[in-house]
């Protein structure tokens, strides 16, 4: 095989031309890796919420031409000058937000909030340069979040790449690069409950359910799935969860209710929705004296986290997430060995598969909330 | 000596007969500790600003006449039935809270919120008959918080009672029953700063500044004291105080003023105030990543705390606190020690001294926002 390093390289890539329009397979030329920059064959990319919202482009600034996607599983082709963590044949999972490991957060035990790579979802070009490494027939196309994996070849800062076991298979292990990280990340990192301990999921989606998973996989004996669509229960049992509130079914505030079923409260909760009203139950329903609630989900710009001051006094905690609070580079490889030694079920997750020619469709299970997460493969 | 347990005692207290008027020092008669209580006498006595909140009761039920004072050292008399843990001689701080040692916060390592002797402000009797110890020629008086111990006489539970060293002396580790080791114990049990770190510290009363004084303990290289009143500012220097903000000195959010002066925020902040803008801002103003807002204040019974929940998802964390999340009698023991050892200053918080006689003038002094902690002599 002949080197394409240094090289610009022709391939596919599924472009948004338009807010909510479909994406159009194009021919697209990717420029090589500058500094701190690797280039890398995307195999495997899957569909998370996130670009669907700022394909959207309802809650933001819109910035098109672009190449969404950002949960994906590759194989590096060229490196730029200054990387030394990775050469091509490496498996990497490229990640939205990065790990310089020179800032004070990355330096910091507790943060993973990179202050230089942290996520930026209006930037549209590459750090180095302030430009874009992708072009449609000489006009550029904006990079999403960094990572645009909706190409078969795309360009990545160094410090937004895990390098995981060669061994582990990147069509299950792609969807770690964002929700399923993020959810089990959020009940092992920061929520930490104990064995035997009771936990509320918020939300009943993918990142909920890695929460879930997360709380089995940490022994709770008790965790109570919050959804306002039953539907969802059955599913929802693979992954742990044991019993389920509707909170439509209720008249009194659900956080009462879990307060009453729990004797008190539960020991830890997680919220995965967004919803600044979940948050508060989410909060609410933790127990006094060492009940720890754990934010996750992304709120509106307007929301107002409201409650009243005696709910922290009588020592409860509240936390929030980002990222599950794994830092990309030196974590996220742990992630994909919890899979390998079958600790983490990851096959549950992926409820569908398309070919990348039909990329289309993965939006399409997603806008109608059905399944979890499709796996995109790329050579099809 | 003769014994006088089993005997009603005839002793002088300081009786509050209505809401608000000076106190009325009396004889009472002090009937024998029943099951799991313990008599003790009162060698020195301090005043908090909780005894002069219910004193005033201008927010909260009445119950007069009452006995109160809840900051204390003493020397047990005589113990009821089932007490084992002390003997008449031993050394003792009375606390307003409780340690039963078999709820479930007893036996969690995380919460001191006991569930049968948890504080309770309404109760004016004991728990094992519900009825009062204290009489004035025979007419009940009340408790308060379950120490009473502006008396030279009082029962008390056994389980709000610290057993200490008893070369302790006294008139200077009985501050450590309520307000100090709230405060210290907020930083050093719950904001835990590391060395070297930056703490905000809102407020400069005693508990505030004991907040300080376990900032400085653990090393803290930056402690900004936030208050109104400037006056305060060079009496907190003692406490570690290294820098301070006076919020009406600046037209922007205190919160902003410190993330400017500290490079993004600061690690640990603590609020002991009460009031919930400076909760607000305790919180807002902690760095993101790895900052935590401890709250220790009481706040009014319709405040709402409120903040945007981005806040918390930028990897803030937010906790209460209640005494210091000390455990009265695991955990007091060696707060004393602290002092024997040298580590913790309590001397600088004694600003005043009155006779049991003068009790009055504690009040005043407490009124007039004059100094830190009086004692009082239980002998004069």
């Amino acid at each position: 095989m002949v080197s394409t390093a240094g090289q610009v390289i022709r391939c596919r890539a599924a472009v948004a031309w338009e807010a909510g329009k479909p994406l159009v397979i194009e021919e697209v030329e990717v420029a090589p890796p500058q500094a701190m920059e690797v280039r890398l064959k995307i195999h495997f990319t899957s569909l998370c919420h996130t670009d669907v919202y700022f394909w959207e482009a309802k809650g933001q600034t819109p910035l098109f031409p672009r190449i969404f996607g950002h949960e994906a599983g590759g194989i590096v082709e060229s490196v730029g000058e200054g990387v030394t963590d990775l050469k091509p044949g490496d498996h990497v999972l490229p990640v939205f937000t990065g790990e310089c490991k020179e800032c004070r957060h990355c330096k910091s035990e507790e943060s993973n909030m990179c202050d230089l790579l942290r996520i930026n979802t209006d930037r549209g070009v590459m750090l180095n340069d302030g430009k874009s490494r992708f072009s449609v027939s000489g006009k550029p196309v904006y990079h999403f979040v960094g990572t645009s994996t909706f190409s078969e070849f795309t360009v990545v800062h160094v410090g937004c790449l895990a390098k995981i076991n060669p061994a582990a298979p990147l069509d299950k292990v792609c969807i770690l690069s964002c929700g399923i990280s993020t959810g089990l990340g959020a009940t092992l990192n920061v929520a930490k409950p104990k064995k035997g301990s009771t936990v509320a999921i918020f939300g009943l989606g993918a990142v909920s359910l890695a929460a879930a998973e997360g709380a089995r996989i940490a022994g709770a004996s008790r965790i109570i799935g919050i959804y306002l669509n039953s539907k969802r229960f059955e599913e929802a049992k693979k992954f742990g969860v044991t019993e389920f509130v509707n909170p439509k079914e209720h008249e009194k505030p659900v956080q009462e209710v879990i307060v009453e079923m729990t004797d008190g409260g539960v020991d830890r909760s997680v919220e995965c929705t967004g919803s600044v009203n979940a948050m508060i139950s989410a909060f609410e329903c933790v127990h006094d004296g060492w009940g720890v609630a754990v934010l996750v989900g992304v709120p509106n710009k307007d929301d107002a986290f409201k409650t009243h001051p005696m709910n922290v006094l009588n020592e409860k905690t509240l936390k929030g997430t980002f990222f599950g609070n794994y830092k990309p580079r030196s974590d996220l490889p742990s992630v994909v060995e919890k899979y390998m030694s079958k600790e983490l079920e990851l096959e549950k997750f992926i409820t569908h598969e398309v070919p990348f020619a039909e990329i289309n469709k993965a939006f399409e299970y997603m806008l109608k909330g059905d399944g979890l997460r499709c796996i995109i493969r790329m050579d099809g």
